[in-house]
């Protein structure tokens, strides 16, 4: 009940400072980020301070050296929050925006305006980044931010939020607007998830397993993406060569990411000679193929894929591999196993690559370009806050539009509905 | 344990039929919407002799002449739906649309495409017309819909789906893509919710209960509005008369309705001088005033407003009335009593119209016209599905465009990420 009513009271004066949020001038929004920038470099050895006890605690817990790294705020970790604050500073503002007006008969004139959501809370794993991260976008869009970060990063994140808060009060802001919940219990989320009054909308980020448990528990919208399986598949009349380049850079360029390739679909027809030149060109640099029984008997030697290696987010040098007739084919086993996020089609068929671009769901299709081209800097989103591959509201990388929304606005002159 | 079989078995059914649905082209959806028309034609006296069992079972039940009223397929509720069959089919086809399609600096285009959402569900109450406009709506944004209607109009809604469903079949199209659940419990309901796998929104229809109901149980994004306590401050800059004859088309014109105007706000400057002119007016068409403290003083004799006539929603001939100091008292009374579906202000100030148009959050913010007009087909829209007050994905009146979302699609020429 106590920490009902703690998390409970400070989502009100989230709330309330939204409203102030949402009046501010983009001068205003600007000069404040760059004064957070100015408070974290001026801050940096009470942030170090405070991180050390996070790390302190996360080696007598055991953590892994990757978990501990993804913890530290060094220096460059600081610097790379103070150059996110000043890219965000000079991204165009979204609020405010009018578009699409147009005159009625009777006169009036009807359009829409662009406006922050609210309040936007954020729900993290282990990166205390992601506290000055999202804070900045979620700011420059007009709203308050409400983040609630992993128990084994808490120290950090308050600190983050004390500097960030700090740079508010001088600025004659409300610091309610900028909130990390002190309270590591698992109780907080529950809390969190149940504010539909206060909050707008959850965009969790971490593991699949923290998503599935925010998506479930949430009566606010949640914007997410469990994971990227992203398939490319090569058309019988794609120029092989640049398909060997398109495979290479999507699954090897950074393998790790939600963005790389998981899974190759090659058309049937030139399975046996455009298989064993990128299998070289793969296994050459270290990638584990991962087979349909075809690809097996054409790559002799090769590892027979296991059925849960379809639709398999790898984050690793692995790779499966598929021959399938067709481009209905593909396109079938992309509708089976395909998790929503990038799907490419390489092919010098006019109508297949219209095919594919039209047939596939998924938050970016592209012809004959690198799965690691959907992200929000590629795009040109400027920053992005995550990538949603739930259709609602947002399809694809967020950027400060996606945490924006449109009113309806009507120019009159008095004219009454008849 | 069945219930929940049979309905998860139809949502799969529904997902499969989507794919067919977002691949048919503009002139085969136009086709099957106009069959579909003149099967409902065709059997109406099989559509009619269905919906009496309905009748007969809610005069056995006891339900008001209202509720059977609303229950009731007469021809001319049937020619209502034909009539909407056709003016959907008419409607330009938002699926395929390509917008802001843009050169990167490496030579890709990077732009988006508009698709169908996939699956929707529609959960509603009495009227078993809905059945055949929304799915009209749905279809023609190239999705599956998935229907669950009281248990009070479920003859009707399945003989509706029958035929609806017989058109679909004629055309060779799934019938899966139009699915009226067969079951009345309210099991059926709490297991729709939880199929987020295979159902991609969900829009309620009905009471508020309902609507609480579905959005405080669904896994699944939910689009609605839970009531319309629409707002009109009188600036005391405003036009009197124009002020007179907004608020009398905005309270009167048809009362029982979302955006018709619930609460007054007079300026405190020009409360003596116009609070009689309009009190006058609306008590002649048998408006009923409950005022403030003020309004009370200034027009005497009228009923004292109680603490929960401000932010109610009257659907009735009663107008709550208060006088405020000025715009911004104005503003704040809307945030604290709003339901931020419909803010009108009336006023000559230059500067006051953009205040409130800026600061005041809604889905529809007018100058100087008429809360009514917070309607898809005032707006263009050409049909709604209902109005959102939620911020997320769409704000206000929901069309076909707020059927569908935006993928991103590229265009590239074998480009790698450095």
């Amino acid at each position: 009940m106590a920490i009902k009513q703690q998390i409970t009271e400070m989502a009100v004066q989230a709330r309330r400072a939204a409203r102030e949020m949402a009046a501010l001038s983009t001068d205003v929004k600007n000069r404040l980020l760059l004064a957070m920038a100015d408070g974290l470099l001026a801050k940096a050895d009470f942030i170090k301070q405070e991180n050390q006890k996070d790390l302190e605690a996360g080696r007598a817990k055991g953590l892994s050296a990757a978990m501990l790294d993804r913890l530290e705020l060094s220096d460059k970790v600081i610097d790379a929050m103070v150059g996110g604050l000043h890219e965000v500073a000079v991204l165009p503002d979204p609020v405010g925006e009018v578009a699409e007006m147009a005159k009625r008969p009777n006169g009036i004139m009807v359009g829409k305006m662009r406006i922050p959501l609210g309040v936007i809370g954020i729900i993290y794993e282990s990166r205390p980044n992601v506290t000055v991260d999202a804070a900045a976008l979620c700011i420059k869009a007009g709203n308050s931010v409400f983040l609630r970060g992993g128990s084994e990063a808490i120290h950090s994140n308050l600190a983050l939020a004390k500097v960030l808060q700090g740079a508010m009060a001088a600025a004659g802001i409300d610091p309610a607007a900028v909130q990390v919940v002190p309270v590591t219990d698992r109780e907080a989320i529950n809390v969190m998830l149940t504010l539909e009054e206060y909050v707008d909308l959850i965009i969790p980020r971490g593991g699949e397993g923290l998503i599935r448990f925010v998506s479930e528990n949430s009566r606010i919208p949640v914007l997410k993406h469990y994971k990227g399986v992203c398939h490319l598949f090569v058309d019988d009349s794609a120029e092989q060569q640049m398909a060997v380049d398109l495979i290479m850079n999507s699954k090897t360029q950074r393998p790790g990411v939600c963005n790389a390739l998981e899974t190759l679909l090659v058309h049937r027809n030139i399975a046996d000679s455009f298989l064993p030149v990128v299998a070289k060109a793969l296994t050459e640099v270290g990638v584990e193929l991962r087979g349909c029984e075809e690809t097996c008997r054409i790559l002799s030697g090769t590892k027979p894929a296991r059925n849960d290696d379809w639709g398999k987010e790898f984050l690793d040098l692995i790779l499966a591999v598929r021959v399938v007739d067709d481009l209905d084919g593909a396109m079938d086993h992309i509708v089976e196993y395909g998790s929503q996020h990038t799907e490419v089609i390489v092919t010098e068929s006019y109508r297949n690559s219209q095919r594919f671009l039209k047939e596939v769901d998924a938050s970016a299709v592209m012809i004959n370009a690198s799965t690691r081209f959907n992200d929000g800097g590629q795009f040109g989103l400027g920053a992005e806050i995550g990538i949603s591959t739930t259709k609602l509201h947002a399809y694809g990388p967020m950027g400060l539009k996606e945490l924006t929304a449109l009113k309806y606005i009507v120019y009159g002159e008095g004219q009454v509905r008849s």
